[in-house]
């Protein structure tokens, strides 16, 4: 299975990290997102909206966005489970990786899309008001997760799963790139941060 | 089981389509957003993100993200199947629901948030400039989607699955509360509206 990828591009990572915990060989393929490989005609029939990462499959055909890709890994190769193992958990897990996603992932986003490394490219209209917005709502975010990992080890509760890979590859990115580095003042999220990057699979 | 609804809201609707489809009889719970009673102590417990849906077990434990709780309705109810059935059906259907969620309805929410309706709540600040990308991206995947269903029957391909309640939620609210109905040109997109528009399990 080949996966289209770019080195530092946090979603891919999402996929990396989640084939390395379950010790599954995912052939490398660069997509130079930089170039804009990605939205090329060849690259569009891979997945119509133009992003990566991509699973290709040995039969030619194509899976898109991480936690589908990751669900198919999940399938194929159940061991060790990483989305939940009965009715509740499958659906509790996904609500908090869900939370991760649509409450702290799309905010650090807009910040991205509208802060200063993008801004260089000329690709989008920048809005200001929009990253004064969404850099409040990621600290409040980060807040509310530290008072969670107060009680909590992991962020669907007592075991590592896709929700930590989640915030994990979120938390890196927004530190490396967007300039929102969880405050230092936030222990019980540190504290998680430090275990889940400890793992092997945290290297990717 | 009780579902915490509110009348008009479309993530409510998601789930109440998806039971219906599997003829499951919930209990609803009308949480008036209006009056912030989503945003209560009490409701915080349920789900601290404080958002309706929740789905409330008759043990009290509580799921909350729409996808989420129609995943653990799926487990418990498994016919008809509205997620896939093999795995790469399942992360293919998941793949196309993601699309729509993170292309079309975070545009259709910024459009909301930012548009004359929430404004005179005063409780957010709008910005204008947003709301302009986000009308214009949800115009383009509109397009986009009349393109897809020129060749295919549903979202998903050759059969209804929750990736069309998706859809059918986020059109009709744009449509209705946003101003942001398609295009009357866009034929192949209402050939499929008409289509899921008639299964009974609409009419919630």
């Amino acid at each position: 299975m080949k996966l289209y990828d770019y080195p530092g591009a946090p979603n891919p990572r999402r996929v990396k990290i989640f084939a390395a915990e379950k010790d599954i060989e995912l052939e490398l393929i660069n997509c130079d997102i930089a170039k804009g490989e990605h939205k090329t005609k060849d690259f569009l029939k891979k997945n119509p909206s133009g992003k990566i990462p991509v699973l290709e499959l040995d039969d030619g055909r194509c899976i898109s966005e991480s936690v589908a890709i990751c669900r198919y890994l999940e399938e194929i190769h159940p061991e060790p489970n990483l989305f939940g193992v009965d009715a509740f958990e499958l659906a509790y897990v996904e609500s908090r990786n869900r939370q991760i996603e649509l409450e702290l992932w799309t905010q650090i986003g807009t910040s991205w899309v509208n802060g200063p490394i993008v801004g260089k490219l000329g690709r989008f209209k920048q809005i200001p008001e929009a990253k004064e917005t969404s850099d409040k709502n990621t600290k409040n975010f980060y807040e509310r997760l530290n008072n969670e990992f107060s009680t909590i080890q992991f962020v669907a509760g007592a075991r590592y799963t896709i929700a930590d890979i989640t915030l994990l590859s979120a938390i890196d990115f927004a530190t490396a790139m967007v300039a929102l580095k969880p405050d230092s003042t936030l222990r019980h999220l540190f504290r998680w941060h430090k275990e889940v990057s400890e793992r092997p699979s945290a290297k990717v």
